[in-house]
C-alpha cells in the first residue's frame, strides 16, 4: 500500500496512490459522512482567503466526523503581523492538531511547513506553486467521466501564463497518462510557459498550442476553461484591454456548443465570470458545478489517507 | 402537516407553520440540546457580518448536534472580489453541506439563492429587504408573554423607516394577528412607509401615528424600540442631529417606566445605543435580552423543521 | 475542593487552586481528548485578533468534545461597529452558550463582562491587563521542569515595561513561590514597572536589575525572553532604534547558550522575533514550543474545571 503523509505537490503522487485517491474518493462519495476522523482536530490556516477551498476541507473533515479550528487570514490578524516566521507558527500550531491544511501566499510555504511541523500538511495553493488537491479533483472528474483518461483530446483554455491548476494538471497528464492530446488555447500574452512543455516532450505526451478554437473544437473531449486574472494585470491597463479583446473569442456560448461533441464535457476551477456563459449552465455537458463537488470527495479521501494511514 | 423548505420571507408563513414554528420553539426551550441533527452541516454564508445572527444560527445547529461550516465576511473575502455571482456561490457551496444560512447585502439575495440551490437557505436579512427569523423571534416574544396576541396596544418607535424588524413585525401581525393595535411613534423624518400601512388598512389591523409618547405611554401593552441607523444619515449631518435631537424624548428612562403599565413589556432587536437607559435593564419589563435569547430556540426551531421535515 | 468560576486575573488563585490546576493539566497532557464536555458550547469572542491564543483555546474545547462558536474580530465586524457596550453584547452571547473566552482590547475588559454574564468569563487577554491563562502555563513549563518552583534563577528579558506575561509571572512567583529569586534585564527605558517591584518586596522575593546578562548568564536557571513590542514604539523612531540596539545584546545566540547552565530552560511567550536566534531552537534547554503546547493542557484543565465544577 503506498503511503501518504504531507500533501505537498502533484510530483509526489505515483500511479498506484493516484489509484488509491480515486478509489477512497468513489467511496465517500456513495458513502458521504461517517465516524471515521472522530476525535481528530484540522486547523484551517489560510494566510490568504480562499473561502471555497476552506470550507470545502472543512466540510469534508466534518463529514467524517472530525472537528476544525480556522483562520480566514491568518496574514492580516495572526501574529504573523508581529513578525512570526511561517516555521513557528507551523510548530505551535502543530501542537494543538492533527493535520494542518495551509494557504500560502508564497511559492514554498507548504514545503517550509512539512519541515517544521510535528503533523500532516496539506497544502492548500501556495502562491504561484501549487494547488495539489485541486489536480487531483479535476482529474477525478476526467476519470469518472471517460473511465480511462486515454486517447482524449483536452484543452486547456484562457490565462495559461497565471494558471496554477492548468500547469498542475498538465504536470499529472504527463506523468500518468501520457497517452492523450493537450490543447493550449489563449491569448499570445498568456501562453503556457516552456517548462510544462518541455515536461509534456519528455514524457512523449502531444501538445498543440493556439490562439483560438479555430478547427479543433468539434474534436475535443474536454474544454478545461479558466478565468483571465484579472489582478494580475491591474498595472498595465492597455495589456489588459488587450487581453479582455483576445479572450472574448474564446468565451464558451452557446454557438460554441453547438459545434462541440456531444460526449463532451467542460471543466472549470471556478470562479467562473464571462469566459463561460450562463446559458451554458444547463447544457448536461456543463460539468463545473460537479467538478466542484468531485472537491469535497477527494479531500475527504485525502484526509482519511493522510489521518488513519488506509 | 404544514411544509417549511427553505425561509425566504414573512409572506410565505401560514397561521399554521407560525403556530408549529412556536410550539417547537418552546419544545427547544424545554430540552435544550440533543443529537437530532447530527451529521448535518450547516453552512453560514455572510456576504457582511453581523456577529449577533451567526452566533445565534451556529449555537442553534450545535446544540442540536450539527456541525458548521463559516464565513464572516464572504463579501470582501470571498471569490466574489474576484467578481462570482451569487448564484454560482450558492451552486458551490450547496454542494458541501445540507443548509445554508444566507446574509446577504443586496435586496432579494435570499430568493436568488434558493432558485439555484440544492439545499434549503435561511434568509438571514438581505439588505433592505426581510429578516423573517427575527420577526418570527419577536412574535414569540409577544405571544410567550401574552399567550393570545390579541387585543394589545403595540408601539413601534424610532426610525421606522430604516427599520426592517418593525416592517416585518407590522406585516406578520397583519396577516395573522389583526385584531391589534399599532402605535408607530418616530420622528416626523423617519415616520413608517405608506406601503405597510396601505397593507394593515387592507387587513383592518387599526393603526396610530405620532412623534412622541403624549397620552398613549400608559396604555402601551408592548414598547418595540429601535435605534436610529446612525449610518443611514452619514452624508448628512444637519438631519441626523435633527433626527438625534427628536429622538431624545422616544428614550425609554426611568420616568416612562413610571407611566408604563405594570404588564407591559419592552423589546428591542438590538443593539441598544442610547434609545434604552441602561437603568431600565433591571426592570421586570424588561425583555430584549430575553426576546435575544428567544432567537436560539426559535433558530433551533427551524433548523429541526428545515432538516428534518417535522 | 476549591471552585472556579470565571477565571478573571492572577491575583483570584490561591496554591490549592493552583495545584489542582497543574494537577489536572497533566491528566490532560496523558489522556489528550475525551468527552467530557460533549454538548457545552464556548464562545470565542475576540475583539482583537490573537491567533494563537484563540486556535489554543478553541483546540482545548474540542478535544474535550466541546463545540465552539468563534469571532475573530468582534472590535471592527460586530455590532460593536454600531456602538454597542461589552455589557449588552455580553449579555446577548451568554444566552447562546456555556463559556465565553474574551480577549479585549481595554484594562478592565473580562471583569465588566463578568459582571454581566450569566456563564463564565475566561479571561483571554484583556489590553494591558491581564492574560492569566498565559501565566499559569508559564509556571506549569517551570514546574515540569524543575518540580519544585524553589530556589530557581529567573531571569526575564526584554520590553519589561509593556509585557503582560513577565508582570503576571512576577505576580505568581510572589505571591506562591518567594523563594527564589528574579533577574529583571532590559534596556533602561523598558524597565520593570516599580509596583511588580514593589510587590515582589512585600512578599520577599529577592530581585535585581540590570540591562545586560553580564555576570550572571551562567547561574540561571530560567530564562523568559520576550520580544520588543515594536508596535509601541511607532510614534518614536529615535526611541524605538535607541531600544533596538541595546536589545542587541540581551539576543540569545550560539555564544550564550555556552555560558549557561546545562539544566537550563528558555522559555519565551511567542511571538518570537530576533531576540532568540533560530540556531537555539534544536539546544534541549529550548522549550518556548513545549511552552505553547502546555497552553493546549493548562486550557483543557481550565475549560473542564469551569464547565463541570471538578
Amino acid at each position: 500500500m503506498p503511503k501518504l503523509d504531507s500533501i505537498i505537490d502533484a510530483q509526489q503522487f505515483d500511479y498506484e496512490t493516484l489509484a488509491c485517491v480515486f478509489k477512497i474518493a468513489r467511496e465517500m462519495e456513495e458513502t458521504k459522512c461517517g465516524d471515521l476522523l472522530r476525535g481528530k482536530i484540522m486547523t484551517s490556516l489560510f494566510y490568504e482567503p480562499s473561502t471555497r477551498t476552506r470550507l470545502s476541507f472543512e466540510a469534508a473533515m466534518k463529514r467524517l466526523g472530525g472537528e476544525v479550528i480556522s483562520t480566514e487570514n491568518a496574514k492580516e490578524f495572526s501574529s504573523k503581523a508581529k513578525g512570526e516566521s511561517l516555521e513557528d507558527s507551523i510548530r505551535v500550531i502543530s501542537g494543538y492538531c492533527d493535520v494542518i491544511v495551509l494557504r500560502y501566499y508564497k511559492e514554498g510555504g507548504a514545503k517550509r511547513a512539512q519541515d517544521y511541523s510535528d503533523v500532516p500538511i496539506i497544502n492548500a495553493g501556495d502562491g504561484a506553486g501549487q494547488h495539489p488537491t485541486q489536480a487531483l479533483l479535476d482529474l477525478y472528474t476526467i476519470k469518472k467521466t471517460f473511465r480511462d483518461i486515454q486517447g482524449l483530446k483536452i484543452a486547456m483554455v484562457g490565462d495559461l501564463i497565471n494558471g496554477r491548476t492548468v500547469r498542475s494538471l498538465s504536470y499529472f497528464l504527463a506523468k500518468h497518462f501520457p497517452d492523450n492530446e493537450i490543447f493550449f488555447i489563449s491569448p499570445g500574452r498568456v501562453r503556457m510557459r516552456e517548462d510544462i512543455k518541455g515536461y509534456l516532450d519528455r514524457y512523449r505526451l502531444k501538445w498543440n498550442e493556439a490562439e483560438n478554437f479555430n478547427g479543433v473544437l468539434s474534436e475535443l473531449d474536454v474544454i478545461y476553461q479558466t478565468r483571465v486574472q484579472k489582478e494580475r494585470f491591474e498595472d498595465d491597463q492597455a495589456v489588459y484591454e488587450e487581453m479582455m479583446a483576445e479572450s472574448e473569442k474564446l468565451i464558451i456560448d452557446r454557438q460554441k456548443l453547438e459545434r462541440m461533441k456531444s460526449s463532451a464535457i467542460i471543466m472549470h476551477p471556478l470562479p467562473r465570470l464571462s469566459e463561460i456563459r450562463y446559458c451554458v449552465d444547463k447544457d448536461p455537458r456543463a460539468r463545473y458545478f460537479e467538478q466542484a463537488r468531485n472537491g469535497l470527495y477527494i479531500r475527504m479521501a485525502l484526509l482519511k489517507m493522510v489521518l488513519t494511514g488506509y
